[in-house]
């Protein structure tokens, strides 16, 4: 029996909306180089409005069509992240630190006819140009040097002059709550870029999840830092839940170095900022440095990778300002878990739940898998591979405008579930602790042997300076933990000694057989542990193993 | 082009589950005459599984079927409000200040073949027996003098009785999220009562909103305490909001008077509270005569009915605590607008917003309609009908299991919205101000003319007791107002001076022709102004009525 309550669709235009009429004086603010550039919600709106009429009549963008963003976070993103889903077009952000052959294959794969791009990231786009051969549009946003598009096929627009004498609204279309809003490729490190394509019904639930207590708890009191690039997983979906909740928005663009951030919170008072650790460690760094009142913020949201507890702990202890720790993925929109304590913790404890990935919403629902497929309890012990379902997870990657959306085994479950490839365990009460990347767990005789564990306890021993455990292929147990060592300088230590060590602390059937000491750990571009390079050092015969009974 | 997100419904099923997991050790603690009552959300979650097995295995309650309650606020109602909808049939709840009348009538519409009630409810419940022919079913909740029962056709169970040593779990089914999950009737003061037909996806959403920071943020730290009774468009929605949020949840039971609420709050700490303005009026008056610690109340919403300003700030001035003013209907879930002031005032400012109806969140579009069916602005000048459209929003009422949902033109525009039967004004920037029951507006000449506004000036005169102004059919006009007084004892005062008084107030072409003094206003049994009875008595000629020029 159906109920009788209205049949009303969730959308990015209720969103614009709303934003623009009930919050209409809310405002984007952008950071420049010199006055901070101010306009409201409603200037926006309607800005919106004219984007909007400028891409359907004079560029033809049709409805479901791809328009590319390659732009910082600033007003003008803002207005094309309202104005290109509510139009029936999908927004697709660009990453502009990926890989030139990256972009050129993404900017393909989605068919954008039309890009988006700030002046100053003209630099990143011309020399790919020659690769793009359905770019037919670039809209440039912004002072640029638009020489460097010198031979350039495509038609070069001025962003203002595009949209000038447009109509200030637009009948937006009454679009099913299902259909694709918003395209964002993950950067995997093996294979193809992915897609994600987000619907309006899960930008709008996942909105309505950010403004919620138990995640951010925005509101139209908050005027909101993005710090995390809008080309990020829609800046972890912070812009459009701050237009639902009439939260101002303060957008850093290009200035994202320490000095310019702590300057704009001391002078704009942001009241809740978001960014990966790497940012926040430079930000505290500065306010460390030289003494800054920072204490508008009252929230930090720190996700994209693991948050060090230092960092944490420095930013309340010296800074008044609270971190909430958060995960999520691309798939995942990216919320996720937040690592609010329970009622009624404190001291340690609290911190102690403050650490972990956190819990998550009713909306989306977590299960751990083991070794054998088979399904652990959250007890805060068992290990599993991460799985979660929800109205705002990927349930496939876009697979073209033609093509079959992709179902990957190792990325969905037979039952549909999101496979995170990340391995960790949950407590009773719902915390997530992430410990390992599914492929970086050593699969023993049906078992799962943390390599971030044994990392972690190797690297404690005084003279181990780093420490890289690998699966190597083993006949009896299926894998088996090959344990690298780099020494610090000077040091001489046996490998019987370190697996010794390791024994105090770790069940004895996970012991490694295996050791090598090696000069250093190979590293990826961005510094991480690059395990592939040993696994087929190893597989080569590349490293002088040691085997230990 | 559809998103590749997945296609998960929004259902109570999923609230019941996350709740009794995720934030397992919450509580329900039920307040008794002796020590309250606890019961872990594990616990609910347990015995909800135990409640639909019940139903179905025992009573063979079918899908789609509506099961009655009527309850006070206790644990035993929260297991129902999550077990009845999770398995697929329809949560009714019976209002207990109804008429006897109107209770049969509601009971039989909805062909309740089960009821739940507590048992301290007998004695309402045993005499509407011999007109309930289809009630087969009578699940005592709690002690309760059962004798009252003797005689009837329907079996009688005890709860605990009926759902003890039945499994724990339940394999709930996955449900279309647009399928009903509860049912509420409105008491209109004219025609027979209405039933609102909640869906999964309205109460899932509804609660989401309830816990967003533009509502009233409940999260796992609090403790919150609906007063507002469940059987009152779900107590706001806050059952449903706290088990999602993981919220613990203080029920007042049948203890509704001020001395006990002063106790519960004083000793069981609740952070957030929600009842009607009587309620709260009530409990002012127990602070001010006793000294009580109630400030880990750190917010106060109330709503059914405009709050005084004096409440709100009795309250905050004299206690510390916030008092948030909310609107809402049946047909609303009930929310509703929120009035938050915006950021940035403070004082008098901040006052008047507050005591505004406040703002409607993204999921509710409203508008205001003019006299003649005209859109009018949202000025705060121009006075509309309100009008509003969402999807928590009712587009229709329950015509019973046989029929066709119900949409009497007087209650649901042309183009789907519903009409609210409210009179007011919104600022450009969102806040509703309601100011009369369209029932009570005078159309007069295409314009109206609020009888409340008339009222409280008449009233602000010092020889005045009470004023009433209903419409009277006019030839030229269409309608114009006729002024009722009641002057203070010992008071003479003339119509040309009265006339006189409001005309320095209000626009000439608003001032009443037609007077009478009466004796009293009619009052309803509970104790607003009757406007039927004085539009009826000068229909009849029974006013001593004199006409100005």
């Amino acid at each position: 029996m159906l109920s009788t309550m209205q049949d009303v669709p969730l959308t990015v235009s209720r969103i614009l909306a709303h934003g623009s009429t009930v919050h209409g004086e809310s405002q984007v603010i952008t950071w420049t180089e010199g006055d901070p550039h101010r306009r409201t919600f409603a200037e926006v709106g309607r800005r919106a409005a004219q984007l909007a009429h400028a891409l359907r009549d004079e560029l033809s963008v049709a409805d479901e069509e791809r328009v590319g963003t390659l732009m910082w976070n600033n007003a003008e993103h803002m207005e094309a992240y309202l104005a290109i889903p509510s139009m029936g077009a999908v927004l697709h952000t660009l990453n502009l630190r990926l890989p030139a052959e990256q972009l050129v294959w993404i900017i393909n794969h989605a068919e954008d006819r039309v890009v988006l791009v700030n002046g100053t990231l003209l630099p990143l786009l011309a020399p790919l140009l020659p690769q793009l051969p359905k770019l037919r549009h670039i809209v440039v946003v912004g002072p640029g040097d638009l020489s460097v598009l010198g031979g350039a096929q495509a038609r070069v627009h001025d962003y203002e002059a595009l949209i000038a004498e447009r109509p200030e609204s637009y009948t937006w279309p009454e679009i099913d709550e299902r259909e694709a809003a918003a395209l964002c490729y993950t950067s995997g490190t093996t294979g193809d870029p992915k897609g994600v394509l987000y619907s309006h019904r899960s930008l709008y639930l996942h909105s309505m999840q950010v403004n919620t207590a138990e995640a951010f708890a925005l509101s139209s009191r908050d005027l909101t830092l993005p710090v995390v690039p809008m080309f990020h997983v829609n800046a972890w979906g912070l812009p459009h839940a701050a237009f639902m909740a009439g939260a101002s928005l303060l957008m850093p663009d290009r200035f994202l170095q320490p000095a310019p951030l702590a300057e704009m919170i001391e002078t704009l008072r942001p009241t809740i900022g978001a960014a990966v650790p790497t940012i926040w460690q430079g930000l505290l760094a500065e306010l460390d440095a030289k003494q800054r009142d920072v204490a508008c913020l009252h929230t930090v949201v720190i996700g994209g990778s693991a948050c060090p507890p230092a960092l944490m702990r420095g930013f309340e202890e010296r800074h008044g300002i609270r971190v909430v720790h958060a995960w999520g993925m691309t798939e995942t929109s990216p919320l996720g878990s937040v690592a609010h304590p329970p009622a009624g913790v404190s001291g340690d404890e609290e911190w102690t739940y403050r650490a972990t990935q956190g819990r998550f919403p009713a909306s989306v629902e977590a299960r751990l898998i083991g070794p054998n497929g088979e399904h652990l309890p959250c007890d805060g012990r068992a290990a599993g591979e991460l799985e979660v379902r929800g109205p705002w997870i990927a349930g496939a990657y876009y697979g073209g405008a033609q093509g079959e959306p992709l179902r990957p085994e190792d990325k969905f479950s037979p039952d549909g579930w999101l496979r995170t490839g990340d391995v960790g365990t949950i407590t009773p009460n719902g915390y997530l602790t992430l410990t390992d990347r599914a492929k970086d767990v050593i699969k023993s005789g049906g078992e799962w042997i943390s390599s971030v564990e044994l990392e972690n306890h190797l690297m404690a021993h005084p003279h181990v300076a780093e420490a890289a455990v690998v699966a190597v292929p083993d006949d009896k147990w299926g894998e088996r933990p090959l344990a690298t060592v780099v020494l610090n300088q000077g040091a001489t230590i046996g490998y019987e000694e370190l697996k010794a060590f390791l024994g105090e602390r770790i069940a004895r059937w996970q012991l490694p057989e295996r050791w090598a000491v090696i000069p250093a750990v190979p590293k990826t571009s961005v510094g991480k542990f690059d395990k592939k390079v040993l696994r087929k050092q190893y597989a080569e015969g590349e490293l002088d193993v040691t085997l230990l009974a």
